[in-house]
């Protein structure tokens, strides 16, 4: 059992239950999500860790199945459960009560038994305002308090009443266990950052998300469903609430229980303010800068003329309160719909497991699927696992994480880092202290951070967009844990698959997380071999560089402070080079003749490397915004039954070799708290 | 697939379930009971057999298991459900509020899906006026009507009132459902017969079943828990109702949802009229003649004044209104209490499957079970299939239902009938009607009914009691379905064993069923061998007869109208007659002196065969009421690898053989209907 304490989010994929996840690591909590995604992504999970930095458990279980439930609480720690799972559309509930009543009711009672068992006692439950059916039956109970009588009309609303039973009537036997109920009013709105959001499935039963859908084109036109009720307007008049502030409502009550134990109490999040229909489409007009068409159709059954929350439970007891308005909602709505107009469902984009099934770290993202540029991703090394172009697999590649995990594994397509290349004796100096790494037995020196390399590191995330038809973007990040460098670093790497142009860009952008400077020197080890299926070697391929200037080295492969011309490498302005069985054998560090700076990625990005094949058509153009490039034909590659030596000729632009040991270069590897480290490179593709 | 249409009644083993069940069986309806037994017993089901007279399937199975209850569907065509499983106590259900609502609502659940997936439409459903919760919260709310707001107040409650929504949610999605909802007040009482009633684990919770502890001497006194309330003594007042008028009610709900199809709604089942405790305490104190202690102590939380029911609803839709009144209750409920004083839990009874396992019209019971004598019955043939006397088995048996099936069974321990012994040609006439039996290939005679024997047909119940300490009586039934006799009969077999004594007591009393006369011949097979642990034969065991004056038969087996004396075998003037590997072969029938008649029960029950072994130091003698007894050496068994000839020795008591054609006997055999046949006999052993 891991001894860290965790908060256990059931439901955590979905809309608010990722919200939540989101606040509460940025609280300082660990977060486990347990989610069945019926009607949600694993997506917004991934998407959660680069949000926050922070890896985020996660285990596909539906609550109904008590045995793997019961599994997780024994190997985890956990301290705490906010509870979201559920089914939720309150029309579909009319439609399949029993289904409803199941799943709500039997999740929830698996849920409240493994936390009997495990001795968990705390929880905050996902309820809703729907528990009080129409509140306007009685006199006086606009806006809503929590002592208003419940009475839900719909078998949604019913099974919610039933859990908040349930948990009064455990809590009535055990006065141990801590209940903290939540009865939302009208959740909107999204992550400001637009990486997270509501993603329905189908047609939107709420307002707001058929609004986003209207204007960003998915829907002809909005349908409003009535306009003669008793209001400003004649639309009726609900509470709204931005969603981060019902997610940070969820860490107030969570705060709560953990000050008041035995605590069993029902809180509305609302705002309190009402706003019709029309005001939000208003509202939300004004935010995306233009008017789109509404219909007024038929009042629809079961909606009254105002539901309205009585907040002040939540503001005394809870110190909680609202701080984001509609409009913020509507702009925040807008971002996310914009950058995610399909929500987390991409066209072009698949996951698979490459670890154990059911790991969701463990996962191999195919950018450009089904198109003729097809670039395959693991968390693992932020690795490109595969480039695929016209079908034809045109890199080396493994099978699964442990095949990458292998020491035989010599950093196919690997990122890497913290320090690529050479460290003179792994060691050297930053701010007047010295900093010793574990060296290689081999030659004594550090390749590619040593034991520090992150080609064996699981990366956050990734976040995939498909901001244009043809161009998708993942995006992970790696925060270091422990490192023999002087300072951990948080590095994003961001891909980009341009499948018309056939391009992959991949950018590395990092900074210091906390204190201090270290070393850094990021890049991508990808192995070419564009005649793959026919040939295991790039012999019969053609090699050409922007320039056959490279640094010279010693036997130890560390710079001697000469230039040399490798002829035996053609440039861009020479017939190119082709490659044999035995020659050229190159492991140099060539330069572009770009300046060595930190954030290199204002620098032109300029093609440093052809190679190119006749037997497969295709050639494949290097660019990068770095000052030097290391060129390698694989002459060590010895992956057993799979790779011999030459299986593919690399291309890893960076900083120049040791630069952290060389007065000259040193500023350009060396990266203070607070400034950025940036590169940025390209491989494009033509058919010849 | 059965054709015949099912009323499967859910929890039917139970209290109110059972007495319903006896009421769908007198309708005509075929009912299959499904329990899990975890708060009752098989024992009721068993009981109904008898008192209606029908074979009732029963299942045992738990509602939350969803496939072998869809199985259940699958086998059997069920026209409509009655449902009455749950859990059901109200103060437990505040100590596990968890295991309430999963097992109430989760069994439901799967219950209404198996109903929907089998186009199964019908439902009656066993709610509570505890869904009203305290109706003194609202003014003119006493008598309650249906109307009134529900609000429970215990999780029970709360798990009927979820059941009721999920039932009317059901019904709102789909309007071919058809539910009747049944909200009980009090029920109270048992079946007037004493054989079914309720049966409480533990300490009961309701005052009747408490009084009825009291009364019988489980219990030191009564409390009455607070006598300060507004009634005209100071108790509370509540609606009582007769169970058995409640059982009608559900009856009456069925036959509604028959006539209604696609209706959902609620009905009060009560009297209207409300009893305080103090006056209900009088009226079963009068019911039962003595006066016992009870004490007033402090109220009880949750007790409200006055929980009366309106019943207007009920009485004018389902055309039900109660007949019993609280005087006519408490006078059942000390018959059911007296003639069963621990409920079905006897004390020296057990129970095994006998065929398959979980086939419960499969089993042996054991009577006197821990004592020095016990005697094992089937419902296969209500057949005697062990005595065991001081620990050691002194009859041929078998060992389990298929053994007993088989061509080679030579009738072990059988109840023999309708006609034991010799039929002539298998031909007989009565009024007037010649009947043609199928005879034996063998001889062309019928011997013990031939392909109608009762040794192969499953008998109903049986009913078990336990009158005093050492006295144990078991009750089968059987009903004749098909018959090549002129008439169907109703056979009543009631086995008794005295511990004390060691004498097992058989009584076999038919009636027609219907209408018609028919031949009625009745006894039993059991093959005695006292030193069987020993001796695979009855070699070394001494026989004498009260006398060997027997009919003289002829090649056929057949009376030649002449008696004879059988002087191989010693009478009790004589010494015994020792049994010898050969000697003697007896397969004879001797007179005992007693008359011939229709029942014989009123002549005395006399000693007519003794059979003594010195090593098992053992006797045992047959007493009989009949004018024969039939003694048989057992030279013909062949039971392959378990028994051979001359494993047992019999002695049948019964009428004289083929009397049905012999014009002096014919009287004695020929039962016409509306009278009765009757037979006595008993087994009494004694230690040497």
């Amino acid at each position: 059992m891991s001894e860290d304490k965790y908060c256990l989010v059931t439901g955590g994929a979905g809309y608010i239950g990722s919200h939540t996840v989101v606040e509460l690591c940025e609280a300082g909590y660990k977060c486990i999500v347990v989610d069945n995604l019926s009607n949600s992504s694993y997506e917004s999970v991934a998407r959660m860790e680069l949000l926050t930095g922070q890896e985020i458990k996660f285990a596909k279980i539906d609550l109904c199945e008590l045995e793997p439930l019961n599994k997780l609480f024994d190997d985890y720690k956990i301290d705490s459960v906010l509870h979201f799972a559920g089914l939720k559309a309150v029309g579909e509930s009319t439609q399949i009560p029993l289904t409803y009543y199941f799943n709500n009711i039997v999740g929830t009672i698996n849920l409240l038994e493994c936390m009997k068992s495990h001795d968990v006692k705390k929880l905050v439950f996902s309820s809703s305002a729907t528990v009080y059916g129409d509140a306007t039956r009685f006199e006086n109970m606009i806006p809503i308090p929590e002592t208003c009588p419940t009475g839900p009309t719909n078998p949604y609303g019913k099974t919610k009443l039933t859990i908040e039973d349930m948990m009064r009537d455990l809590h009535f036997s055990d006065k141990s266990f801590s209940f903290a109920i939540l009865r939302y009013f009208n959740p909107i709105g999204a992550h400001p950052s637009g990486v997270i959001g509501e993603d329905p499935l189908g047609i939107p039963n709420n307002l707001l998300p058929f609004m986003a859908q209207v204007a960003i084109g998915r829907r002809p036109k909005l349908y409003v469903f009535g306009d003669d009720y008793d209001s400003v307007d004649g639309t009726p008049i609900r509470d709204y609430i931005h969603v981060v502030d019902l997610a940070k409502g969820h860490l107030a009550a969570l705060k709560y229980l953990e000050k008041y134990a035995g605590t069993c109490r029902e809180w509305n999040l609302g705002t309190g303010h009402g706003t019709t229909v029309l005001q939000m489409y208003r509202a939300f007009c004004d935010a995306i800068g233009f008017n789109f068409e509404y219909v007024v159709t038929a009042r629809r059954d079961g909606d009254v003329l105002n539901l309205t929350a009585k907040c002040d439970r939540a503001t005394n007891e809870l110190e909680w309160k609202t701080e984001l308005d509609v409009n913020k909602a509507c702009v925040d709505l807008w971002k996310w719909t914009q950058d995610n107009p399909f929500g987390y469902q991409i066209k072009g984009v698949d996951s698979k497991f490459f670890g154990d099934k059911g790991d969701f770290s463990s996962r191999v993202v195919s950018l450009g699927k089904g198109t003729s540029f097809e670039v395959k991703l693991a968390n693992l090394g932020a690795t490109i696992v595969d480039i695929v172009v016209n079908g034809c697999s045109v890199v080396a590649s493994l099978d699964n994480e442990t095949e990458y995990k292998d020491q035989s594994n010599p950093f196919f397509g690997a990122t890497v880092g913290p320090y690529a290349n050479r460290i003179a004796n792994g060691t050297f100096e930053i701010n007047g202290k010295r900093i010793q790494l574990t060296v290689s037995k081999e030659d004594g020196n550090v390749v590619h951070s040593g034991i520090n390399s992150y080609h064996s590191k699981k990366f956050l995330g990734p976040i995939v967009k498909n901001p244009e038809a043809h161009i998708w973007t993942a995006d992970f990040k790696y925060v270091d844990e422990e490192t023999e460098f002087p300072a951990r670093l948080s590095t994003l790497v961001r891909y980009k698959v341009d499948s018309e142009k056939k391009t992959l860009t991949v950018e590395y952008e990092s900074k210091v997380a906390g204190q201090g400077s270290t070393g850094a020197n990021i890049t991508n080890h990808t192995y070419f071999n564009l005649n793959k299926f026919n040939e295991a070697t790039i012999k019969g391929s053609k090699v050409q560089l922007i320039d056959n200037t490279g640094l010279e080295v010693n036997n130890k492969l560390l710079p001697t402070g000469n230039l040399k011309k490798y002829t035996q490498v053609a440039t861009f302005n020479d017939s190119p080079t082709e490659i044999t069985e035995k020659e050229p054998v190159l492991d140099f560090c060539f330069v572009s003749g770009l300046p060595a700076k930190l954030d290199t990625r204002s620098s032109p990005l300029t093609p440093v490397f052809k190679l190119s094949n006749e037997d497969a058509k295709l050639e494949v153009e290097v660019a990068t915004t770095e000052p030097t490039f290391q060129v390698y034909t694989g002459d060590y590659v010895d992956v057993k039954d799979k790779y011999e030596n030459r299986a593919g000729i690399c291309c890893e632009p960076g900083r120049y070799i040791d630069a952290v040991n060389n007065p000259e270069w040193k500023s350009s590897v060396v990266l203070p708290a607070g400034e950025t480290y940036g590169h940025k490179l390209s491989y494009t593709f033509r058919t010849l």
